[in-house]
């Protein structure tokens, strides 16, 4: 699992005083770099996907103050896909505030097209994965 | 259907010159304020739901200056909660750029809890469905 | 002069309901690509400048629901430099919200360095000066 | 002087690779939260200034990835107003990606009037105003 602490931002604030819907898209957002750097095993290797498909659930409104981290976990590895998976919590009371999945596919950019996971990243997902249920239990 | 044309920003785009992902969601919330004006019949009910869950599914990206409209159909009503369903389609060329799905929960911020949705908004609401059917066909 | 209404965001919104300062800066945007596409003449030509300088003056908040405008004026022009001043405008009850203004210079992207001001781009810009006077007065 | 790492987001950077213009005010704002902790000896009393005014100098474009920081020092207190100036500055080689400065005014916002700097507040700014000589000398 990836834990990636988030720097709220006054701006993300809605005249409610919530942190606005589309910004959570954002802390996924945030989490995904980092979860990428972890399967290349290095800072500096491009991403070699595009995202696919995105899904949240508002479980409960951040208020402003309240502090916050992103948690990012391997789903599902398919030949060209993979999922991540994500939870943001309140870091203090632990709160679950939303939670989601996004699809990716993986991409040459070079040659433009959608391709097959190629085998290093295959094996930087599974890792990922493998420890994130070893965290879990 | 409610049909609203963005207006893009700059700081739109990301590196590659495409719509960042997480700007959908802003551009979601354009077409629903304006579904919500056409629900409530007027532009100063204040919304009286929360948005409980969103799917985005990103079909081709979209290119800086490219003109975007976003459009909004309702889809179901239950008794507490509905969807609204938006399609983010370049305005000249008609090329589908995303489509996705929110799922909002009537929600009584007086008593601070969800409620039945009330029976003028439910005729809101399927008045707009009808009439997004008949545009379809 | 050039002016530009604003699509308002629910995102451009703090907790205050008041529309936060930084989202000025890209209000002045919108006028300033919309004034970039006067002076070239065309809606195509990318723009051949840099943002050097910004200033912001808060005059009075705008609050959720206020329709706004911006105005864009072209200011100085100096040999390699000029300057646009922008005024935020309640629409309703011409309300000024915030002006500034930004310094530009002249930048050959190709070459990667500052030039001269272009005599086409001069002509654009002071044409777009002395129409600004024009509607002045 | 205050000292705060900026978390960067992907959706910073413009389509040149660029953090775009606006973002800067936001960084500000980062630096400005801390700056008014430090001030109030606490995290949770609120705000009791407006900004009136913000001016931005850019100086060099910051790049996708590099690490950026922003510090703010108290500038001039005056009765009901004071300035806070701020640097971006890139963290690893020491490159001054921009510069500027904001002016607060004391605001009651029980009374909604702008009102003299209280005593405690103007003790919080002249002792930050004083360490930060204390660090640039």
């Amino acid at each position: 699992m990836i834990r990636v602490p988030i720097q709220l931002r006054y701006s993300d604030y809605d005249e409610r005083g919530h942190v606005n819907n589309a910004v959570y898209l954002t802390y996924f957002e945030l989490g995904r770099v980092a979860a990428w750097r972890a399967v290349a095993g290095d800072d500096t290797t491009p991403p070699a996907f595009v995202v696919a498909q995105a899904r949240i659930d508002y479980r409960s409104p951040a208020l402003l103050g309240e502090p916050l981290v992103v948690e990012v976990r391997t789903g599902e590895v398919r030949s060209k896909a993979w999922t991540w998976t994500y939870r943001v919590v309140q870091e203090a009371d632990g709160r679950l505030i939303a939670e989601g999945e996004t699809t990716q596919v993986a991409y040459d950019y070079a040659a433009n097209r959608s391709m097959e996971i190629p085998a290093a990243m295959r094996a930087g997902l599974e890792r990922m994965r493998d420890e994130a249920e070893g965290v879990r239990r």
